[in-house]
């Protein structure tokens, strides 16, 4: 199934036009899941690609710059971040992330998909290394499903990792999600949601935040990062807050954290926050 | 010469391993100048493309993140900003950006190739409105010849927006070169360049600021910012000072600016002085 010889593989994103790609030696591996086919593809200079339904999922080189964004904001900003749960996310690299942080006493990742986080162990096992912390769960599930069976009031924070809102993520992008999620939430507890790129996107991070508010999150914000593998090279994440606004971040915790990241430190945090001009404008800052 | 049904135009990236495309309906024009091949192409959803030499150069819609990083960061960070010199930039939009500074007395473009910007004239006319501004002046000459034969100490701010340091570029990267830029500057002159992607050119640009310290600056800083037609989808600027240190900007002037911008404002400018973690260690900052 593989070859040797270089090729280009190349995803063509019909919404907005344009195209990503990579230099690859060969598929490595090719699963058809119960609701998705996952490939694995080897690169030259991005180590593995990960391919989900034809669309670019993951690289070993860049994953961090998401990975990390969808996990230390959010973290920094709840005051207490004791219980997490994370919709989606089935590569375990947010979970990774999550566990860094020493208060977090349990975090369960709820992917429909068991066939993604098997392949994740396999190819990017340095995604996987905190999958048998005490504090860790995995589930094979129905995101949607679990979020309307919660608890209520019992989790500080909800990070929906998923793939784009079209096929199976598409029940995670409205009002009624959102109402499961605001009723499992505590006071002040937050969601952040990867929210696809400010540039071709700007018309679905307003009618998320729309959504958000309308189920009673109290106040959304959109944080932009560079992810070469997506859409235009540049992504975001959307915050959103039972309760209170979202002003400000632990910053001193985010300046005396104890683990190691390549992309975030406190003063990203802050630039995160920065909305540039057609970004202010389009959601009326 | 055109075609209407769309399809897939890709630049391959060697040195990165990645590609970029976009769909496009057909080749508006094609010109061989003395220097280099130009192509004008159609798309479906990012108006013009402009290539040189196969290297994606502009869209008429993600234009403006690279050309008002180009010009305001370092505008806003010189005390009194009113010798302008760009080196390449023949499509015009940054000069356009530079004359939107009203202390700017004037500012000459000096590109090779007269052909880049009589193509941006037909293609991208939005970019070339301030041709014709008298503080402007456009010259078609050897960057590099240029910059070693400017009067000593008269010149604010030089903006190298030329393409990648390889073939007519090549010589704008190096130490002789920077020799020649802070002669022309004036003490506390800036000295700004683009300066490829953080994610794929770490090592490029450690040489930059290298080259630069070494002809004589007294600091350099590297300002990241999203650019979807670029490899990774993130590119960068560098400015370098004569004299002093690099420490703030203009903030009540960024702040208060009379001319509208659609990535950059105040918050913009400070957010792109943060260095993510894996410049810092890069850099040693």
């Amino acid at each position: 199934m593989s070859t040797t010889e270089p090729t280009w593989y190349y995803e063509n994103f019909e919404h907005s036009g344009s195209a990503i790609g990579f230099r690859v030696t060969g598929k490595l591996d090719e699963v058809q899941s119960e609701f998705q086919k996952i490939e694995i593809w080897d690169t030259t200079d991005w180590g593995k690609l990960m391919v989900i339904d034809g669309a670019i999922m993951l690289t070993t080189r860049d994953n961090f710059l998401y990975h990390e964004m969808m996990a230390h904001p959010v973290l920094f900003t709840h005051s207490n971040p004791k219980r997490v749960v994370i919709i989606g996310g089935g590569d375990c690299g947010t979970l990774r992330e999550v566990l860094k942080h020493k208060e977090v006493e349990h975090a369960v990742q709820v992917d429909i998909d068991e066939q993604v986080t098997r392949m994740a162990e396999k190819y990017f096992p340095e995604l996987c290394e905190s999958n048998h912390d005490p504090r860790a769960e995995l589930l094979f599930d129905d995101g949607i499903a679990y979020m309307k069976n919660v608890a209520e009031g019992t989790v500080d924070v909800i990070i929906v990792d998923s793939t784009d809102p079209v096929g199976p993520a598409e029940g995670l992008f409205n009002e009624a999600f959102y109402v499961s999620c605001i009723r499992a939430l505590r006071n002040g507890g937050i969601l952040v949601q990867q929210s696809e790129s400010p540039l071709v996107h700007i018309g679905l991070m307003k009618a998320m935040r729309h959504h958000m508010t309308a189920a009673g999150f109290a106040d959304t914000r959109t944080l932009p990062f560079p992810q070469p593998c997506y859409p235009t090279g540049w992504w975001s994440c959307t915050l959103a807050r039972k309760g209170s606004e979202l002003a400000g971040f632990r910053e001193r915790g985010a300046q005396s954290k104890s683990f190691a990241t390549r992309y975030y430190n406190v003063d990203v945090h802050r630039a995160a926050l920065v909305q540039p001009e057609f970004m202010r404008e389009a959601f009326g800052d």
